[in-house]
C-alpha cells in the first residue's frame, strides 16, 4: 500500500499491529478457546478467575516444601512436528521432560506454564500443542496454570514454532532425592524411553535428511515411508512423545535413593549426576537391547558407537539407583524396570564404567 | 566429506552432534561459566548442588502461601537488539516483565528461570543475557535458580534468538491483590514506563523500516542515528529495558487494592483486568505526556490514534487503585506516580472511559 502512495507529508499509510503480524483480536479469541483445556488440568488449589496477570496456586501444608522447578524446550523435533503438521505429540514433550526432571528430586509436580512462539501456525495448530501439554498434564497430576502463545513475525520462518515448558514441583525437605544416600554396590534399574524423546533431534535429522529445510516434499516422503525394522514410518517413531514417568515412579519413591532422567548427553553424562563424589555407575550395555530406531539412525549416518551413546538415550529413559534388598520390590512395582548395573567406588576419572 | 567418499557398505561418514551444530562439550563450558552468574543472585533458600536436574528452593513459613507464577518473552524486541550485537537488557527485559506480573498478585518474587534458544549466538552473546537477567534478578530480590541455552539449528536463522522466562513468586493469602476491594471512587495512579517495554515491536519495526531482514547495514544506521527529539538514538531508545517496579512497589503493596501491568493490549485492555465486575476505568489521557518515542512511532508508521493505544503502554507501565484516603501517601512513597483518573460504575460496554 506504501509504495503506490505519491510521497506527501500525511502519514504514508494507517499500519496496524494486526497487518504488523500481531492480531490482538485473534489472540484474544484464542486465549477463550484454550481456557477449558487448562481448565480440565486445574486442581482444587488452582484459584481460577483471580490475579488475572499470574497463575495462582494454594501450597497445601508442608512442614519443610522445597519447590522444585525446571524449565526445558524440546530441541528441533519442532522441525518434524512443523514438516509433518503435527502438533499434539509436542505439547506431551514439553510436559514430560521438565515434569521428568522434578521427579527426580522426588517431588510431585504441582503446576506447568507454556510458552509457544511462532509466526504463522494457525489457532488450530497451537490449540494442539495446548491440549497435548493438557493431556501430560493430566496424566502428571499438574494444573496448566498459564502460558504465552507470542506470534513473533519476523523471528520464525513460516511453519516453523518453538516451545519451552516450565514445571514446579513440591517435596518435603526430608524426602528430597538428593543422592546422597547412594552407596557401592546400590543397584541401578532403568525403566525404557519411548523412543528419542526430545534429545538428538539435529544430528537426527542431518543423519536423516529431514527438517534442514532443503525440498519439504521429499522430506515428508522420507518420514512417511514404511521402516519395516520399525514396524511404522520414521515420522511416527521420531514424533513418538516423551515418556513421563510420574505415574509409575511416584508410588515406589520411598524406596528409590537416586534418579538420573536420561536427557542431552546420554546415559555418561546424565548417570553421574545423582552420584555422590567418590562413586561411579558400572552399565552392563548387554542388560537390553538397544531399540531398532537408534540402530537405523547410526547407520544412515554413519555415527560413531560412542557419540550415539552421549547424543541419545538409547532405550532407557531414567536410570534409578536403589538398596539391593529394595530391588526385587521396586522390579516388582516397576515390571518394565532393567537391572542394568551397580554403583561401584570411583577408580580413575571416568564416572561411568561400562561393564 | 559424505560427498567425497566411494559409494561403500561402510559407514559413509562420521557425523557428530557438534557438527550437526550441538557441541555438548562447549555446551558443558558454558554452564560453568554462568555458575557463578547465577549464584550471585541466590537467596538463602536456594539449595545449591543438589538435585541437579531441577532448581531447588525452600519455602519459608506462611500460613497459606499462594504461589504465583508467569512466563512470557520479549516479542520480537530481540530482532532489535539482534541487530545491534546488543544482549544484557534484553536479559533485564525478560525478567522484569514476569517479576511485574507476579508483582500486581502483591507476591514476592522468590525464583526465576529463563529459556534461551539460538543457533549462532556466541557463548559471550548468551553470557550476556544471562548477565543481564541475573542482574534484574538481584533487584528485584529473587534468585536465577535454573534455565535453558537451547541450540537449535535450522530454526533460527543467523544471529536470531528467542528467550523466554518463568517467575514464582509467594504470597500469603489474605494480602493476595485480586482487586476485590477495589470501589467506584478509587484512584488510579500509574508509574511511568522505561520506554516500549516489551510490547509492540512488530508494529514499530514495521513502522520505521528495522528489523525486518531486509538490508542489515541500512537498518543498523536508521538505528544508530541521533534523534533530537529523544534525545539519544533510536537503537537506545528502542532497547531501553522494561522497568521493574518490585522495589518502589513492595513498600506501598499493603495500601493498593489492584495493579494492572500494561502489556500486550496497552491501558484498555490491561487495566480492566484488576477490576471487578460493575466497575470501569476512567483514565484522563491529559494527565500525562505521552513520551516523544510513541509519537514519532505513531508519525513514521503513519498508525491511527486508537491503534497506537492498544499497541502501546503510551508511557505508562503499572497502573495501580488505590482508595482515595490512601493516595497521597502511596503519591508520597512513590514520586514518580501520577494521578491518571478514578474508578468509576460500568456504563456500556467499554471498561475504560477516557475522560
Amino acid at each position: 500500500m506504501r509504495n503506490q502512495e505519491a510521497a506527501t507529508d500525511k502519514p504514508p499509510s494507517h499500519l496496524t499491529y494486526a497487518a504488523a503480524g500481531v492480531d490482538l483480536d485473534a489472540r484474544r479469541r484464542f486465549i477463550e478457546r484454550i481456557r477449558p483445556i487448562a481448565q480440565s488440568t486445574h486442581r482444587p488449589e488452582v484459584l481460577a478467575g483471580v490475579g488475572p496477570f499470574g497463575g495462582l496456586f494454594r501450597l497445601g501444608s508442608y512442614r519443610e516444601p522445597v519447590l522444585v522447578s525446571s524449565t526445558d524446550g524440546v530441541g528441533t523435533k519442532v522441525k518434524i512436528a512443523s514438516l509433518l503438521g503435527r502438533y499434539e505429540t509436542i505439547g506431551v514433550d514439553v510436559v514430560n521432560q521438565s515434569v521428568n526432571d522434578v521427579l527426580t528430586a522426588g517431588a510431585e509436580p504441582l503446576f506447568f506454564l507454556d510458552y509457544i512462539a511462532s509466526s504463522t501456525l494457525t489457532a488450530d495448530d497451537k490449540a494442539a500443542l495446548v491440549e497435548g501439554a493438557a493431556q501430560a498434564c493430566r496424566e502428571a497430576g499438574c494444573a496448566l496454570i498459564g502460558g504465552e502463545t507470542a506470534d513473533l513475525p519476523d523471528l520464525y520462518a513460516a511453519g516453523d514454532f518453538d516451545i519451552a515448558g516450565f514445571v514446579v514441583g513440591v517435596v518435603e525437605r526430608e524426602a528430597l532425592l538428593d543422592g546422597s544416600r547412594i552407596r557401592a554396590g546400590d543397584a541401578l534399574l532403568a525403566l525404557p524411553s519411548s523412543g528419542l524423546h526430545t534429545n538428538g533431534y539435529a544430528l537426527v535429522r542431518r543423519a536423516l535428511g529431514v527438517g534442514l529445510g532443503s525440498d519439504a516434499a521429499a522430506e515428508r516422503a522420507r518420514l512417511e515411508r514404511h521402516e519395516p525394522e520399525l514396524g511404522t514410518t520414521l515420522g511416527e517413531a521420531l514424533l513418538t512423545p516423551h515418556r513421563g514417568y510420574t505415574r509409575e515412579l511416584r508410588p515406589v519413591l520411598a524406596r528409590v535413593k537416586g534418579a538420573a532422567h536420561i536427557t542431552g548427553g546420554g546415559l555418561p553424562e546424565n548417570v553421574p549426576r545423582m552420584l555422590p563424589a567418590g562413586l561411579r555407575a558400572r552399565i552392563d550395555r548387554a542388560s537390553w537391547a538397544v531399540p531398532a530406531l537408534f540402530r537405523l539412525i547410526q547407520r544412515e549416518g554413519g555415527i560413531a558407537e560412542e557419540e550415539m551413546w552421549r547424543a541419545f538415550n538409547m532405550g532407557l529413559g531414567l536410570v534409578l539407583a536403589v538398596d539391593p534388598s529394595d530391588a526385587a520390590a521396586v522390579r516388582s512395582a516397576l515390571p518394565e524396570a532393567l537391572a542394568i548395573g551397580e554403583v561401584v567406588s570411583q577408580e580413575g576419572d571416568a564416572r561411568v564404567a561400562w561393564g
